[in-house]
């Protein structure tokens, strides 16, 4: 615990010139620190979550007025003594009070150390710290729900539950063991059995959530296919310049925008760039082209567009047939819909399409309502979604060694192999909530967040 | 003061991803109007200076889990009641908690409105408040010391206290007005012209430090200046190049770095752009040339360059010479130095030259120091120094109206008039503290300050 000693600083807003910037510090002996340079009350002397007006000075030298936020363990954050200091938003004013910090004795935090020990001090498990990290980069409303739900215990407590379970028939079946020839058997095997069913249930549901919590956290790759001039490229600027308009409505919240994203009913479509779809036009010659069908078989949506001042509804029926066989998710999109002839309009309506004017950003909210009928996702408090890959492979490998107890247990082996299955599964679970760790697999998980988080 | 009782609302903290995000609220109701949204302690009940753990929420839906710290008429920034909501720094949640708040009442805060409340009601004088904005920009050390010194005081006392004398003559004269024929004289003149004197000398030594306090603001322009081919564009790489280097040693703290500016002693030294320096060398063909000359003037720094490998020591001393006449500060430096013959380096050396070699980064550092030497400044604590370039107007104006009061006296104008003329030099004094406003005025101040401040 020797680590825990160490008071860590880091500035925990973004950085850039603004009204105030943050800069966080914890650690047993933060509030003394800070007091040494700080001039204003005794720190030492503030009860928890007191707000101190003060100046930080380097020597003599006054370096700004602040606002200083005292946190006593076990009441903060990382569950040590804390600090806020806010300062003037200036980089020069943070860096200045950085180094007299560092001067007197802290160090800089590593990318996600606040958090590794919220974690390391029990503030929450493994999943639920893996959510504040997801909770800050989360670009929809259902990502920053889902990702809160998961902070605030999510399918911890019942994934611990659960564990005690299996522990408790493990350890049975170990005293077995003990028992050598003796053929008792203090775990019932029955009811170990419905143990795992139920185990096993559970995981299902949560393995079978992560393909909507994958589209929630990550989006959905959409292509706009179609033929070459069928104005693919004029329909995406469509699609996305009037969301850029929407992004900015609030000053200061501004996104840095991800090219080619369009967020709609809280889901992300991420356009990706069919081979020269933005370049020059003559992208899909003939559907066969086999680059393209591989780029759409990354897609989980596409947007097919028909030019219907330029094929015949036969063309068009056949086009529409070989982008069937894809087996993705299409939307038909009739552009060109004013100079059209009225008989293929009403044929192409028939068949589902939506029919839109690209170029004259006409009907394109009827498209995005198209879309959004097909992924209609909203993610409300309580709902339990898998965004996580390690989440789900844990899941996925637990539910496989729980599998091979069962047929085990079916097949008749012998106990201590039973043992080392459950073993097996135990280990993969108590990797999700972090009873299993690694300094690897920390490692890899908080370098991932931001410095001062 | 209707204005006062809306609630105000705005991001305090840089846009982007971060640990934390701090969003500002001030305004006669802005405790209850957070407390309709906010899931805790009851925040009306709380006590100034206090921290509280919660949850925003949009009706039911919780948006984050929040830190919200409540500050209580008069002791806030703005001397109004204040919450400041610190969430996790997604942008995302930022406009979630955001439009929860404007639609339960609050509006989104102008640029500069809390600062502006804060002057409004008696935080501190307008001067004060201008330099709340400095201090963010400040971009050395010397700035911020030079903003936060007058942001605590600086001549603001005193400038008050002067006013306020000549506040009483200008009563006493305008009382003898009153009075008609009478021929009393309640103003004595001689004290009057004792106490013009003080403010004048005051005034000039605020007037002086402009000059100072305008290159700590607005950093130095500086050219460097010298025949084609002379390494120009090099030795700029080489000083810009190290000074990037050092800026972002604390991460997180890394300016936007200003092209072509290089921070040296606490003072930022502008390079620019003499015609043509970058891209191609043909620049200074002579020194003669109109438009080069022009941008040389523009300079308060010149270092003027010379290839050692190149010149004589006659050339030398003649270019020297023409550069002399602009009477402006120059270095002059001796590049390649490497590939000089010992007797020029010597000469050179004996005229204080800098010698280097601009592509092998060699005594860059003693260049540094010599302009160093010339430029050096250190704001201390307490120092007042004029930054603002609207308070140094506003005092030359003072000064230019008593001087009239002054010359008016010596040529025995009547009480009138002389009022008229101190009534003037009240009003340009008024101006920078702010005693004199008018919306117009304000209106170009706090806009240029951030949102949120």
């Amino acid at each position: 615990m020797s680590t825990f000693d160490e008071t860590i600083v880091a500035l925990a807003t973004a950085q850039g010139i603004s009204a105030i910037a943050v800069i966080r510090l914890s650690g047993k002996d933060c509030i003394s620190l800070v007091q040494k340079v700080f001039k204003g009350k005794d720190l030492t002397q503030q009860p928890s979550h007191t707000l101190h007006f003060g100046t930080i000075h380097n020597g003599d030298k006054p370096i700004d007025e602040v606002l200083v936020s005292v946190f006593r363990e076990p009441n903060s954050f990382t569950k040590e003594n804390s600090i806020e200091i806010s300062c003037h938003g200036s980089p020069v004013i943070v860096k200045e009070i950085i180094k007299v910090l560092l001067k007197n004795g802290a160090r800089l935090a590593t990318p996600g150390e606040f958090t590794k020990r919220a974690f390391l001090n029990g503030r929450f498990d493994l999943a639920q710290a893996e959510a504040v990290a997801d909770i800050i980069h989360a670009e929809t409303d259902n990502a920053r729900q889902a990702a809160l739900n998961q902070m605030r215990g999510g399918f911890s407590k019942e994934i611990q539950h659960l564990r005690e379970e299996l522990i408790h028939f493990a350890s049975l079946i170990e005293l077995e063991l003990d028992f050598g020839e003796e053929d008792v058997e203090f775990a019932k095997r029955d009811d170990l059995k419905k143990l795992i069913h139920n185990i096993r249930q559970y995981l299902r549901s949560l393995i079978g959530s992560f393909d909507q919590g994958n589209v929630i956290k990550n989006g959905i790759p959409t292509v706009i296919a179609g033929k070459p001039n069928a104005g693919k490229s004029t329909l995406l600027n469509a699609l996305l310049n009037e969301e850029r308009a929407i992004v900015s409505d609030i000053p200061g919240t501004t996104r840095d925008v991800i090219e080619d994203e369009m967020i709609l009913g809280g889901i992300s479509f991420r356009f990706m760039d069919t081979a020269g779809l933005r370049e020059t036009s003559d992208v899909i010659e003939a559907i066969g082209v086999e680059r393209t069908r591989e780029s759409l078989r990354k897609a989980s949506l596409i947007l097919y567009l028909f030019d219907l001042t330029q094929s015949s509804i036969e063309e068009i029926r056949h086009e529409a047939d070989e982008i069937r066989q894809l087996n993705i998710p299409v939307i038909y999109v009739g552009n060109k819909m004013d100079g059209a002839s009225p008989a293929l309009l009403k044929q192409v309506e028939q068949e589902d399409f939506v029919l839109i004017s690209a170029s004259q950003k006409k009907n394109i909210q009827a498209l995005k309502d198209k879309i959004l009928s097909r992924f209609h996702i909203q993610v409300k408090q309580g709902d339990v979604l898998v965004t996580n890959v390690r989440h789900y492979q844990s899941l996925k490998q637990t539910d496989d060694a729980l599998n091979r107890v069962l047929s085990g247990m079916d097949g008749g082996i012998t106990g201590d192999f039973l043992a080392m299955d459950i073993r097996q599964a135990l280990h993969y679970l108590g990797e999700i909530t972090g009873e299993v760790t690694t300094d690897d697999l920390l490692a890899n998980i908080f370098s991932k967040f931001c410095i001062g988080k």
